[in-house]
């Protein structure tokens, strides 16, 4: 019997050829020479020199260190690239091209696969919010005014964007309980996660002309998953008037795998029914495809599953989101992330942060090695999702995995 | 009678070779190929080809469209290279050389001189932040419990951080007065300007490594005037509770000019008395040099001088800034951008909003084209400042400027 090929995926493989995520790699031998891959299976494709041993007019647009110049190319060649990696990595004639430039995943390093411009964290989930305005603000409205007539967003810190598998140093800073006369300082002591989806911007606009929710597809690229670390005892001290800061800005996880838009046709669905009518630039009741996506997310601490956010409960869409975060003609750059916002669903096991799942800190978690509130050093944190894909194949996300240790301070 | 050199300055110039900030600059000749250049008097000197010239050593970090390798190269090369150039513009042996190397600054066009990397906005006047909170929260405490136990401030969008003559267009987005029942979108009808200074980030930082109030001068290269346009009636509705965004992120104005912190010595002053003890990574009492400086600012309308903001009443500075925007583990990039947040002191015309100096709209401003409260289309923004430096010489900052020009929307 001949020995199997890495391209002879299993039947309902979650990273076959309907997904072919990208990514960034180096190999033990060149740990400096940063390459784009794709994922088919387990392994890596190393993307430019397949494209240079098959003659593709996107080899230069593929041999290349980061994702951004594929990025900044535009849709059409988003579109024809994905068509050739698809014919790549299934038309048998190219078997022996490409079965050499297939890397085992766990022999390559990941990179952060793209340089982040612009950072924006939403706060769409209607069931987070909710939550965490009866946690913060227990005397007023859970929603604020503004919550169900635009996308609550912030800006956060793209300098600290890390790819899953770096280590998250538990921050230290000033907290202050309500009892207290004066804030202390020290290590976090209510470190927590946030579920999210963050998408990628590719093509740029002008400053000073708006994007509309139909242009969506122009201008992202694709999705991964997120973990927007958060300390809560930071963020509850700072955050009046002007936002989180602090407890935000320390660390934020992404996935290695960047999974294009188009491998995500089959989940697309309606978003929750509104509650009134959007303003024209938000209203997407007449939009041609729906502005939701089923993803099914499952967060795990140390390999035991918490939570467990359904994505397409998410109020405000991602392509609302661009849309209202561009309407006052702020620009995109290629590399621009935004992220979705923590994804909580109406039940309690489908809540996206310990925050939430705890009810900050009242009612802990019981885990093998012992209750939880919050995280403890040495806790991994481990993010996977899947979304329905053509005829029933499941798509599979990049996970998104991170390690607590010790304050340096 | 020989011809005057464009070196033999008026007495008292402002950009002297005690000064010598840094931008970047092309010519009508050669529009595409920015170069780095100086400013003495009032001509730019092509540093690169300066240094080439006279065979300088920096030469090369010298011949660079933006000032991001000089930033990245280092507090000891910031230095050697402003040696050399105190020295091209002042030993007389060198004016052959030099003299045919300067452009009227007139005959040239300034650029944004850096790539910025994450850009935050503090909140650091009291007397600013008491004015706001009055006339946003009018019922309750004007400065919110945790104001004066850290520097408030929050990530704004480095994407849209444009150079001084850059117009800016009205921003369109939500607004709701109090008394109506729902949003109404259209442009804003309150354009506002923050007179602030922008500190730049050069030498980068490990992430979870903080950096000290002491590593102030390690890190930050220079300053520059900042003007942090601001759509109040877009802020009000949209910044509870995550903080602004959409209210700010459409355009922020820089100097084309980045003094350098070593310009500044003499301007260094104390900053306002504390009310209480700071916790120690804030505490700057016993710091060897005092943190505040004596930057003394003017804001004028078309022409006419609306507000004279000085820097020294600034309760937090930017050394403390710096060590509270990394005490979580967050790293510095060269590149990073901070605002010290709107300069404003205790007078009425020392205001550096049109928010604080007509009470958000209550007290019209008086001016020969007619009364202002906020901003009108056509109105052209102008921000400039000097500092004491040696020998009562004074410092000239770079001014910032910008027109509005009407939404497109």
């Amino acid at each position: 019997m001949p020995e199997q090929s890495p391209l002879d995926l299993a039947e309902g493989d979650p990273f076959g050829p309907h997904n072919l995520p990208y990514g960034v790699f180096t190999t033990a031998d060149e740990p400096d020479r940063r390459r784009l891959g794709v994922r088919i299976g387990s392994h890596v494709l190393d993307a430019g020199a397949a494209a240079y041993a098959l003659g593709s007019p996107y080899a230069a647009l593929l041999a290349q260190p980061s994702l951004n110049p594929l990025l900044a190319a535009g849709r059409t060649a988003w579109r024809d690239v994905r068509r050739a990696l698809t014919a790549w990595v299934t038309v048998p004639a190219h078997r022996p091209d490409i079965e050499q430039l297939l890397h085992p995943i766990g022999s390559v390093t990941l990179h952060l696969p793209y340089e982040v411009a612009d950072y924006v964290d939403f706060y769409a989930s209607e069931h987070h919010a909710t939550n965490v305005g009866r946690i913060f603000r227990p005397d007023g409205d859970a929603l604020t005014p503004n919550w169900k007539h635009l996308p609550i967003g912030y800006h956060g810190r793209a300098g600290t964007v890390v790819v899953s598998g770096t280590d998250v140093v538990r921050p230290s800073g000033q907290r202050k309980a309500p009892a207290d006369a004066a804030p202390v300082f020290g290590p976090s002591v209510k470190l927590d996660i946030e579920a999210e989806v963050g998408f990628l911007v590719g093509t740029p606009s002008e400053l000073g002309t708006p994007v509309a929710m139909g242009d969506f597809r122009e201008h992202v690229f694709g999705l991964s998953l997120l973990n927007d670390w958060s300390a809560r005892d930071i963020q509850a001290w700072e955050y009046v008037p002007l936002g989180p800061f602090l407890g935000k800005s320390f660390a934020t996880s992404v996935s290695p795998w960047v999974t294009p838009l188009e491998a995500l046709d089959a989940a697309r669905t309606s978003p929750p029914a509104r509650d009134f009518d959007l303003l024209p630039y938000l209203d997407d009741s007449a939009e041609e495809e729906p502005g939701g996506l089923d993803l099914r997310i499952t967060v795990a601490i140390n390999g035991h599953v918490i939570a467990e956010p359904p994505f397409a409960t998410m109020y405000w869409t991602a392509a609302q989101q661009l849309a209202h975060m561009t309407v006052n003609g702020a620009s995109l750059r290629t590399g621009d992330l935004f992220g979705s916002g923590t994804v909580s669903g109406p039940e309690v096991h489908q809540r996206g942060s310990l925050l939430e799942l705890t009810w900050n800190g009242r009612d802990a978690l019981e885990l093998p090695e012992g209750k939880r509130t919050f995280l403890e050093d040495g806790d991994v944190v481990t993010m996977t999702a899947w979304a329905p894909g053509p005829d029933g194949v499941r798509v599979g996300l990049g996970e998104v995995t991170g390690r607590i240790v010790p304050s340096a301070a």
